[in-house]
């Protein structure tokens, strides 16, 4: 992230309030940093905001199997502005007491204006980028791969080993499936070749049910993209799924799990995926975070009307 | 607050994990700080949580006109625990460019182990306790009001004007009201007593619908007790409801806001107020602030069914 996108999401949407304080008032400016620690048993995890990207005009195009009148009804019910649908980003540490696992990488600060706020909060989180052990990916889709490197093609995390789902990594580097790929979509093999290139020693390709560490797995969440993976940690009776893109906003994908989203590479698919592995969280009362999520991004499900409910787990001060 | 309280929080729930963690290995252990910022039109403010405190057995007494299965019901629908319910304490800042107005004061750390957290997070936040222009107050419980002195009945706040709903005065400062009050409130008596002993010279009565500052007005709100009072922030088309004790948990008196919580002194009058203000509040999209929602306790109020659903605030590192 560069500090010029820095300055930009912090110190100048300040300013304009400083320069009206008058001299002697307290002036207690910044946003706290963005991040939030939770334990999974012998598990600390964080997750931590890498900021967010608004979609103009959520209802056209958004939801690909949905009427624009029903979109525009769900995201009144969820108080969201029909002109602009905020997506944020939400990336998770995972610290086993051994290793430091990071689940995906942020924008890097190249994608839009609006986030790329990722290291600065690994920072205020006491995390440097360049002690993280392992970097697991979800999908390769540019908003989770592209903060492995700097504009400069430079890789962000110096040491980590790079673990990606060995089904996401066959699509995605065989151009042969270019054609069998949504158009809007071709671009991921560019990005594919320029964000893992500088790991190529140090990648390792992880299968379904691919244990990473004691208690932490893999888990094939296909749909979404063709090799898309969850991550399931637990110690004891509790237990966390890192979803990923299993779905979008909860407001909108997870209250109708059948609607697709318009970057679900398979749509029936990404809604039997997403109907199973929230299905098996709300039946099990696992903790789960979205990468998509608002900030915390962790919480619980239920089961609502033909759907799901997020219900965002209580802030608390003690870890 | 004390350095032990501080302690117990913070610290030690750390330490076990941090005595197993190998030397090499980061040690990001700390909690984000508790505030968050946003804006309504000029004004900035800043929720700041002070903790929580827990209550056994919430299916029993809570409620005193729901059966225990009814409320046992909501809970399990909101995933709130049936033998714990987590009731937490947040504080507002507002700042208005000219002055620094704190409405409520937290417990003090003089209540419960798990609450006392308020004037570390206030100085992660940037304010200093001393600088505090005005601290108004919604109401009188000892939630609300012993946070204005410390355990040796010093004032925390050196220079704030003290501002009080001028009917809340009259019913806690009379002591024939006793017999009028439910006999579990009867300490809140006392606690006024002790709490404003050393405001007197500096403490002024408001009423209903005064203004404390442009843009800044009570609002009555009455029956969780004789006096509780709203306040009302508004600059432009924004504005912003600090709702108090309006409302307990949003998931359980939103959602059924005829049910009288055990510490509402008139129940009746209670609902009729949650029902007007929460309603005016969805009616106008208007933001609120709860007093014991979870932390950040900032969003928008729905209608659902037979009552409200309380709908966060996206949280944003741009304030």
């Amino acid at each position: 992230m560069s500090l010029q996108r820095r300055s930009l999401l912090t110190t100048t949407v300040a300013a304009p309030l400083l320069s009206s304080w008058p001299a002697g008032a307290q002036q207690a400016q910044a946003q706290a940093p963005g991040f939030y620690r939770f334990r999974v048993g012998r598990f600390l995890v964080t997750t931590i905001t890498d900021g967010q990207a608004m979609r103009a005009n959520p209802t056209r195009g958004m939801v690909v199997n949905a009427e624009p009148a029903a979109v525009e009804q769900v995201l009144k019910d969820a108080l969201i502005p029909v002109t602009g649908f905020n997506n944020p980003f939400v990336v998770t540490i995972v610290e086993t007491g051994q290793d430091t696992f990071m689940f995906d990488t942020g924008t890097g600060g190249q994608l839009n204006d609006t986030a790329g706020l990722l290291q600065q909060n690994m920072r205020a989180a006491g995390f440097d980028p360049g002690r993280i052990d392992k970097v697991a990916i979800t999908h390769f889709h540019a908003d989770h791969i592209t903060g492995l490197t700097t504009r400069e093609d430079q890789p962000v995390f110096a040491k980590a080993e790079v673990l990606v789902p060995e089904a996401e990594w066959a699509w995605w580097t065989d151009e042969g499936n270019a054609t069998r790929t949504p158009e809007m979509q071709r671009g991921t093999f560019g990005v594919v070749r320029r964000r893992f290139a500088p790991y190529k020693s140090r990648l390792h390709q992880i299968k379904d049910g691919a244990e990473l560490a004691p208690g932490i797995r893999a888990v094939a969440a296909y749909g979404h993209t063709p090799g898309h993976t969850a991550f399931h940690i637990s110690d004891g009776d509790q237990q966390l799924f890192i979803m990923g893109d299993c779905a979008n906003r909860p407001e909108v994908f997870l209250r109708y799990p059948d609607w697709h989203f318009v970057f679900d590479v398979d749509g029936p698919m990404a809604s039997a995926t997403r109907k199973r592995l929230f299905g098996r969280a709300a039946d099990e009362r696992a903790r789960v975070i979205g990468y998509h999520f608002p900030f915390p991004a962790n919480g619980y499900i239920a089961r609502w009307s033909e759907g799901f409910r997020f219900v965002p787990a209580d802030w608390s001060s003690a870890i």
